[in-house]
């Protein structure tokens, strides 16, 4: 390992002053180490360490880890930043829920150092890929580490949504929208939804319509290497699609959007034997009463 | 009974020819009673009945019953606007899904027939009333038949709703939004979201979170006497009031939205002994595999 | 206020050798009081006062309030010992999940001075009746505050219930077993069945059925009124009617279950100001991720 | 092919005389072809063949093929009776839900036709082992196609499950009862207690609980080679394994079902492309309103 980037989220540093002294402990030690740092350009400037800066091309093409110190929010970003070139992704949790962080704030001196040192694991994940279908064309491709979701702002809410996997036709759902997730997803978006939980691990996605406006629909769980599509009436406008919660583009009627499992794959750093259970159990209080 | 009030969807004269044979019948036969007649604007424009369209307001205001010709949709917004005076409406259905009308267009002639002379029943059914409480006053205040609902536009959909019952707090839930129904709503965007079937008669509202992020929410069944409050936290903005799906208002951070019981009742004409069980079997394969 | 019935469930007592200390202490200050005092049997011997053992039903005909050191489960059953002559009960949990007691041990001895000096409230709760309708009589008779249950013992699970409401035809369901729950058993079987939360004042019964072999079915709200009747199909065996979770009986194929609103009310002693959602909040997270 | 099994249904028989003609027929035509026959001992004596009759064991064993003129239950019977040595399946349906049938009644005399003559295909599903592990031994072994489910009989339903996947604590469940079910199955009691729809070529099982006492519990989808064990609680008495809704055992306190993929594997004769969306579709109305 030559070059370590770090990502922070400056909302985080604004809500705990803890994340500054300990951000910049790490990036001294990593300096100390001989190593290439570079750091995202808000996350530099919220830790004074403004000679660090990156921009986050910089931060995905040179980098051959990558801190982040944030939400769950910030680790999928980097994920899917990170993904292109299989860079590993260590999360350090600051606040906030924490379903993608492999540790706590209070343990990113001791993470880094593993994770220099190489005493690591890697866990792949399953992404998404979605390609916006328009006039024939592929208008837009998006990477996902959870989910692909089409929704539609605005006052009225139902729209029909045609959803084929593997150009067979599942159901044309009067829906406030679709969520299209992987296992990863499957406690995000997808729970809300009332979708079941995904094992990591699953060769699978999960297709949960959005308040369908029916009782005969329910999540359905295809496979992994499935193709499953999902076109806009023609006419119908405001719909929107949203890529783990972040990004998005808005369609238009006609449009196709395809999601499939992606080439790339996340990578995430483990420093201890992956456990979900332990996690379902310890974020949600699974099945306790 | 001496004027009648006759709405028509436009949209379903374009869509079903029949319709403008059907009510071009009907308001030949209630002109030869001497009865007054009234028709929506678009609507006579539609079937050709120039000569006697009238505003909304000249509809609500000077008939004694109104004759609805569409779907749910226009039937809602027309038990609005009859509730006011207490006008009785008759829904007659063309095409669509049909919860709120009590006959089929072929049934049209017939049933005006019947409610001219008086050879019929009126179903209460009980209202919300919401008020948006901004700056210490009442901004907006709204009348519903179905619902009451709150939601989010754009990408980013999750917020934080502190709900409270008679001042005593719910919950705040994070979610898509928030739908406060009567029962007859309950068929409506509350099963949408999971919601119970309320029968009509049930002195009760039910209080639906959308899509909560969370397990621990599940849809709450208050007083019809209970006043519930919904506060949008300051700082969140793109927050919508959508008024039985079809009238709204855009939301600014710390407005108050207070649903309650509406002094208003909509009045459904009723020819035939009304069985909500049947209609619940019928419309949706009640129990039935 | 001249006696005092005070119940004691002995599993607790083992479990928990403080209740032994506390339940003494209670009973000879009641008995310094001049108070009559009575301890049902089981009880009795569980706290070492043999001397104070009556029968359920002198509890119950002799007792002007009942105090319950237990779970909810005690709690239910001397309610409806209770509710007969409407005597008033206090809740005082002992360890579980304590939905329906008023304070915990460590406030018994205060708990019960008020309640001697007439300090306190009494919250009236609506309750269930049932009646086994067989061979054109009533075969039995049953009271219940939380719920009545049919279900299926043995191996093969799916009956098919037909169920009306006021002699209509709801639905015939091919399901697990059917909930007919009050708002206060709407946090106990009908919650884990899905169904909806009734806040506690609510006028209005909930119609769960469990686990229903069909996507279009849904809980049923109908008004506290209304009369539910649910009809074991000619032929079918192994039926179960379960009240509150409790007491139960064998049904035959041809049985009708009648259940309705009892005319006995529940009293439950209330020292603070009840507060529904606080309890869902405290016992369930509500709401919260 | 020289040997074809054929198992009808004796109940079906009795619904439907059309049954006795067709099963007849086809009886006739295979013998003409110079085939063995054998017919299931119950039905051979429903259709008046009771010189071909065989038993389970026989047909099993001695049959290149299964004909099942039936409903599910007698298709899933045939499947794991045909697993063992690989034999396929072809499933007639009589009526009744019919999702694992390829053809109907009428469609009988081709589809047997097109059997014998090799222009069929072969779709292999997933089937689940079971072992009971009592005392240290397995006690018991079983096959399922669809689905393992442990309940509790008797009046006092709620039992702590305690549910591991691959050595790793999932959850303990209190809890009615837990199906553990591949992906044919996941239409039949996991959809029935709100489990996810998984598409037949998933490489995955669903753990479902059956009217969990708690909010926070939801399916979960695991890897097809996944282990799931379930380990019912010392002294905890009355708990049922049922296998595919017909076999069972009774497990006591302390037995732990170890349930996983099996090697053997159900052969369905397909006749046409499966499509199991369109099956969705036709039983289930599925996304419509």
């Amino acid at each position: 390992m030559r070059s370590v980037g770090v990502v922070v989220n400056p909302e985080k540093v604004q809500q705990n002053p803890e994340v500054v002294v300990r951000v910049r402990q790490v990036l001294a030690a990593l300096l100390r180490c001989g190593l290439a740092v570079r750091v995202n350009e808000d996350g530099a400037r919220a830790v004074g360490a403004e000679e660090l800066a990156a921009t986050e091309q910089e931060l995905a093409d040179l980098s051959d880890a990558l801190v982040v110190v944030g939400g769950d929010g910030t680790i999928l970003r980097a994920a899917r930043t990170g993904a292109v070139r299989g860079v590993p992704v260590l999360g350090v949790n600051v606040g906030g829920f924490g379903f993608l962080a492999e540790v706590g704030l209070d343990e990113l001196q001791d993470a880094v150092d593993r994770l220099v040192a190489g005493r690591h694991a890697v866990e792949e994940r399953m992404m998404l890929a979605a390609e916006v279908v328009r006039d024939g064309g592929v208008a837009e491709r998006y990477l996902a580490l959870n989910d692909m979701v089409l929704t539609k702002g605005g006052y009225a809410r139902l729209m029909p949504l045609r959803v084929c996997v593997n150009g067979e036709h599942l159901a044309t759902y009067l829906a406030d929208g679709l969520i299209v997730s992987t296992p990863t997803g499957s406690t995000a978006y997808n729970l809300s939804a009332g979708g079941p939980i995904l094992s990591p691990g699953v060769r699978a996605l999960v297709i949960t319509p959005i308040c369908p406006h029916t009782l005969t629909a329910r999540p359905v769980v295809v496979d992994a290497d499935d193709v499953a599509t999902v076109e806009v009436a023609t006419g119908v406008e405001g719909v929107l699609l949203t890529v783990d919660g972040q990004v998005g583009c808005p369609l238009r009627g006609g449009d196709v959007v395809r999601v499939h499992r992606a080439e790339e794959r996340a990578r995430l750093v483990r420093l201890k034997p992956p456990s979900f259970y332990e996690l379902l159990r310890r974020k949600f209080a699974w099945g306790e009463r």
